[in-house]
């Protein structure tokens, strides 16, 4: 089959590589219909996390089920299927508690820049649409892999209310997906912090009530001042550095919430400032499996289209193109497909 | 009057003091009935925080109304009467979200340690008993005043659900009074870490179903030890260390919740370990109020008995003796009498 190979910094090739294998009876194979890169991606094709050798790329994908192993009762072969970025058993007890990336039994989906994958602990992993997808559906079927589950986690982290006043820290594709979260949960107000035109436009598209292009303590007086000298009731940091996080932070009201989705780096918070603040902190991997059902419907029934967040899709031949678009800016997510 | 005054690290004196007055319209003047000395006022008495010169000390009381401003109108003298350590509106929008300890109007209560206190925002602050309390519910209608308050908002910033499973580190007066609220709050197994005979006793008094004596690494081995390696679905932080910060969090299950109410001395959160830990954070300075007509009605019911704390009940003039008592943890918790 074709799959994604990452060799070093800025270098993405499509190879031919084995088909992969059923190795556990609890595996599937999937047959790749899109996939996509992720902002965690240009980490190592910017050569921010190191690179072992050649290896297999993405963890995002939609596609149909090929081959399930021997212990697979959950999906068959012929079903059109979602999972998230990270496998899982769906049974033990983080699971059951509703965080599925801590699963006991956890595997990291890689390789999914491909024709086809393998997906480990496959029952608790994919979950089956509803019947064959309209292809329209597809990239907002695909968002729901990784990036607006993690936007949908950021808002529930945040204890996003009906009604409710949200900031949204970061305008990637995943502070874009929290804005469309903040508006499905009930958000009145939601501010997005952005400072790129084109992401402003979809934020609006996606429910934004208003954009503030100001950062750090101008951007927070500036939500101060749009909350009546408050703070928001919910924040979602979706960025990951230490400037956001501070944003963030002094964004919520006494009481408020922060949910913060962006991988920390170099994040570190004062205890004695997080005490005063009475803020109210959550975040990590997003558990995209908990939420799969509900999207998938909210998909479906055309309540949310957050597939709008591929402003770019190539064939999967032009993958290391679809990665210097969203390097450069030029996009904000790249859709690819087999 | 007689009130109690620190000079010193290691010297407080009772003193003859100017009779507190009306200073604002919403003051109100109350006569103390019963008073107590704070895990927080051995900071100045041991030296680790300045003493300016000298001053008046102590913010827990409950006590009976004697004179009142021409603005109050919600408290009347002659009425027996409870308050935050924090004076609060109790209508900005901070109080009405429940963090009256942010009240954009607070003011810190002090000088309790005496015949009479001078309140702030007496409307907000003070809550009137449902009557003239028996005298043997005073000292948990004192405890309500800070220390029960506290542990309850670590409780409840924890999490506390009916059949959950809660670790309480610290076996000071505050974590002894979490036990409480968790018990109160339903928790089906609470695990405190004490390693006092005394303060394990109370413990088991208040609701413990587990002792842990070990710290650290090893306190938190045993924690995932009983709880099947999963760890508690809430964890409540009432030291204010690093090391028992780091042990919350290390105790509680992938989306559990630590709810920290020690005022943090030198901690610092890693962003990252806080993300992989999938564990929710929230602290700061208990908002009493917005606990305290709950709190006020379990004690008359009889439904809890929060004053247990005080293993120690002197008169106010030997007041220095409740501190020398407190410092060399010969009395877990000090009630004075004026």
């Amino acid at each position: 089959m074709r799959g994604t190979v990452i060799h070093a910094p800025g270098d993405v090739r499509l190879e031919t590589l084995p088909d992969p294998e059923i190795v556990t009876a609890t595996d599937a194979i999937v047959r790749i219909v899109a996939t996509c890169v992720c902002g965690s991606d240009l980490w190592p094709y910017r050569g921010a996390n190191e690179i072992a050798g050649p290896q297999p790329i993405g963890h995002e994908y939609v596609g149909v089920v090929e081959e399930v192993g021997s212990d697979v009762t959950g999906v068959r072969p012929g079903q059109f299927v979602i999972g998230s970025f990270v496998a899982s058993d769906n049974t033990c007890p983080h699971c059951r508690f509703g965080y599925q990336t801590s699963c006991q039994h956890r595997e990291f989906v890689n390789g999914c820049q491909s024709e086809y994958v393998r997906i480990p602990l496959a029952d608790g992993t994919l979950v089956a649409t509803p019947g064959e997808p309209d292809k329209s559906l597809i990239p907002s079927l695909l968002a729901l892999s990784d990036v607006m589950g993690t936007g949908w986690f950021a808002a529930v982290a945040a204890e996003v209310q009906p009604g409710g006043t949200v900031v949204v820290v970061g305008d990637g594709a995943v502070g874009l997906s929290g804005v469309l979260a903040a508006k499905e949960l009930g958000a009145e107000r939601i501010i997005a912090m952005s400072r790129h035109e084109t992401r402003q436009e979809l934020a609006r598209t996606f429910g934004a009530t208003d954009i503030v292009a100001e950062r750090g303590k101008e951007g927070v007086a500036r939500v101060l001042e749009l909350t009546g000298g408050v703070g928001a009731d919910s924040v979602l940091e979706c960025v990951g550095t230490q400037d956001a996080m501070v944003q963030a932070q002094r964004s919520a009201r006494p009481g408020g919430n922060v949910g913060f989705v962006g991988v920390p780096h170099g994040v570190d918070i004062p205890g004695d400032k997080l005490f005063y603040s009475h803020v109210g902190l959550r975040g990590g991997l997003a558990p995209v499996r908990r939420f799969l059902p509900d999207l998938i419907d909210r998909v479906f029934t055309g309540s949310m289209d957050p597939g709008k967040v591929f402003d770019l899709a190539l064939p999967l031949d032009q993958v290391a193109d679809g990665y210097r678009a969203m390097d450069t800016r030029r996009a904000i997510k790249t859709l690819l497909q087999p």
